[in-house]
């Protein structure tokens, strides 16, 4: 190991089901993904975690362009006299939001709101600019990051600033704002399911769980390793209320003065916190192909012998065409650099040393299942591509599975209490739709209404809690 | 113009020989780059502004990337006691921050700064990070929004908020630190110039005009229509006077600890305010195609008649293989549309009527001269391109000369003031270094040194306002 001699290997990280809170920590630290800041519940996002951030955006902008969205950019903070327009949206808000109250060493006649959100400022802006039936739809989106004053927080789950996309529409009518809110609500389910490889269920938010000012909130939501519910994006439906509160009017095509309908949606850093504890495993992080920064790592073997270093460096470039490939030739040992991929969760290891060349062959090591293939030289672009996909689709199907064993379904609230000590998961039972019975599961089981799913199944005819008639099918959790 | 007979065809925008302020609101209104905020001095930036943003973000993160840059994301908060811990710096941005005092309805215990730049972040984190002379170098990059609390703002020239990027980077020599220095500087004029089409000084900030807490700041400095300069980026050289305030130290190759020596350098969205005040004419903007969200726009005339609309269709998905078209197949008039597109300054525009049809043709319009070009159908692809290359030479070029014509020389200060009078512009004049002639020059002239140029040259032998001897060319100028 030469120089690296006085530096251990990598060391073990706590085991998942010894300590998953602290298991998550450690890979959070260990495959570099952020560092603490000085500002308490706020991250500094290294560069490893913001490339995969870079790349859910990508993949996420181009399905917003696809779909004929726009990106703007709102100012950061917001007058207290703008946020309090909408009702129950204040309410919602206010309670956990930061106070900008002095500029430039004077204090403010009026204080400010960082961001929390930007329901007020669109809505603002789109009582300046939509006069007729022809100013719409508006389909606007904005990147930028914002500030909830939470008590505790963890990395990527719950900070105090956190990145996202907030997007922001007007419609002529609630049927074009209802088809929207459910058309994003699926971009976002293709997002996670297509690139992060993370099932999804799909449903409806109950009156209690639903956004501060939205008459409907649609939600996707995964499910842990260890069990516990994550909200991955949610979708929002506001209706006419937003437009009465900011008098947002247009006139129509028969000149009559009409109210317009709209939605927000977003989607935030805490995919990264749903991707680690989805496919992370006791050496580290797992990162699906699709998203990963570096899909493959080749590591030459034997690398001061002739040849080895030539060889690595010509793969390199042949296969910086098809794959997003970084080849590690520093004078750390073979074995230390395997850790320290495996704990990134590059999809894919190649290595090649004088033995390979020879045989005119390289070894690929997969992350996710550690299988290893001896490929000619002459076939790995498309062997690579093929074991890339091949990742991709496993880290989705064992996702599935992991889902579908950890769902359960109940009948009453003992059975449904034990479940959720025992087998952590989605419990499915039938709900009466009465918010009583929802504060009454959240104070006996700690569990909260993840969703009412768009695919109702009939479980049984009374409700999980008071026994009187059910009326829909819930997806019940304990959530992140 | 059937349904659109009630609206008037774009409203002229005042001359800019007129009173060019006012015709650098209107272009930014009428072109709908921004609207205005209801918070005092910030900006909503439109779909079309943002579109300009997201093209030069895109051109400049290649160029961070091609030269090793990695980008990550710093929490926007600063406590205030991380602000005071380089001493000059903390003086010079203190007075212009915002600051917030309260945090989910309680009073913080220590107020935080929203970032004005984030050297003391990078700082903080650069402190716990580097360790050893092999995690060196660093090269970080971060896309973020900065707020400072100006007095008078403008769009995208001065504002309250405004979007950037900001370099920070750790070197473990002073010479590696200068180097990074000079080349970030050339990364941005490189942009300016090859994208932007704007020509640019390329020099050093005297001691007065530095950065707060550098040893050395470069600038790119531009000029403006109306003979105001514009400084559209630089780059510092902070030597080792962070490190030693944040203990930023590093094991070198012999075991001794050493200090790091940085940089960091920024360009913001003011290069939006540059590219409208160096191109723009009475007809609104004019966009370089480089950077044009929209590089060409297909107008169909008379396309109520037979095959008109099905032809520029077919034309739309033809040429959006080689620029980013649109086609616009509203019922408003083509001249209507003709104003509209030159107003938002698409490089070329392509007209396609029945005649055209029938001649197998197309005629073309270039935005920045309104050349007419009568092109065969079968040779768009080739012509359009070579006319898109050409408009971007001659938008340069133009620059080029009216830069020329606008910077004089003066021997004394006399002669220095009627010229700054009389023919706004760059003034070449040589200086004796010291800070009271500058500050003379500020009150007698309102002028302030932009820069002292890479390239310098003998004027005369004595200071323009003292008329002790000389040791600089500087480049002076009244500024926005």
């Amino acid at each position: 190991m030469g120089k690296e001699k006085e530096k251990k290997l990598v060391e073990a990280i706590t085991p998942m089901d010894q300590d998953f809170a602290q298991w998550y920590t450690d890979v959070v630290k260990k495959a570099e993904l952020v560092d603490y800041a000085s500002v308490r519940g706020c991250m500094v996002i290294r560069p490893y975690g913001y490339a995969i951030w870079e790349n859910i955006q990508k993949n996420l902008d181009n399905m917003f362009k696809e779909t004929g969205h726009e990106n703007v950019y709102m100012p950061m903070f917001i007058p207290e006299s703008l946020l309090q327009k909408e009702k129950d949206h204040v309410e919602g808000f206010a309670p956990e939001v930061a106070w900008v109250t002095h500029g430039g060493n004077q204090e403010l006649t009026e204080r400010l709101v960082v961001r929390p959100t930007s329901e007020t400022l669109f809505c603002d802006h789109y009582a300046k600019i939509i006069q007729s039936y022809k100013d719409l739809p508006k389909l606007y989106n904005q990147w930028c990051s914002v500030v909830r004053w939470e008590k505790t927080t963890r990395p990527f789950l719950r900070t105090l600033e956190f990145l996202w996309q907030e997007g922001h529409t007007a419609h002529a009518t609630a049927e074009e704002a209802q088809e929207e809110t459910i058309k994003m609500l699926n971009v976002y389910a293709k997002l996670c399911e297509e690139y992060l490889a993370i099932p999804v269920v799909k449903g409806q938010k109950t009156d209690k769980e639903k956004f501060a000012g939205a008459e409907d909130t649609y939600t996707i939501e995964s499910l842990m390793h260890d069990g516990k519910a994550l909200q991955c994006g949610t979708s929002h439906n506001f209706g006419d209320g937003f437009a009465k509160a900011f008098n947002i009017q247009y006139t129509d095509k028969n000149g009559k003065l009409q109210y317009v309908h709209q939605t927000s949606w977003g989607m935030t850093t805490r995919l990264i916190g749903a991707l680690i504890m989805v496919h992370g495993d006791d050496n580290g992080l797992v990162v699906p192909p699709r998203i990963a920064p570096t899909q493959l790592v080749i590591i030459p073997v034997a690398q001061h012998k002739a040849g080895v270093l030539d060889k690595a460096s010509e793969l390199k470039d042949r296969l910086s065409k098809v794959v997003r490939v970084k080849m590690d030739d520093s004078d750390k040992t073979p074995g230390w650099k395997f850790s320290e991929y495996e704990m990134k969760g590059i999809p894919l290891r190649l290595e090649i040393g004088p033995k390979d060349i020879e045989n005119n062959q390289a070894v690929l090591v997969r992350r996710d299942n550690r299988e290893k293939l001896v490929v000619s030289l002459d076939e790995l672009e498309n062997k690579i591509q093929e074991v890339l996909e091949d990742i991709q689709n496993s880290l989705f199907e064992k996702a599935k599975v992991s889902q579908v064993e950890k769902t359960s379904t109940a009948v009453n609230l003992d059975e449904f209490k034990n479940l959720l000590d025992m087998k952590p998961g989605f419990v499915k039972a039938m709900w009466c739709g009465d918010r009583a019975c929802e504060d009454k599961i959240k104070e006996d089981a700690a569990a909260t209404s993840r969703c009412m799913p768009f695919e109702q199944e009939h479980i049984s005819d009374t409700c999980v809690c008071c026994g009187k008639p059910a009326k829909k099918l819930v997806y019940w959790g304990r959530a992140y």
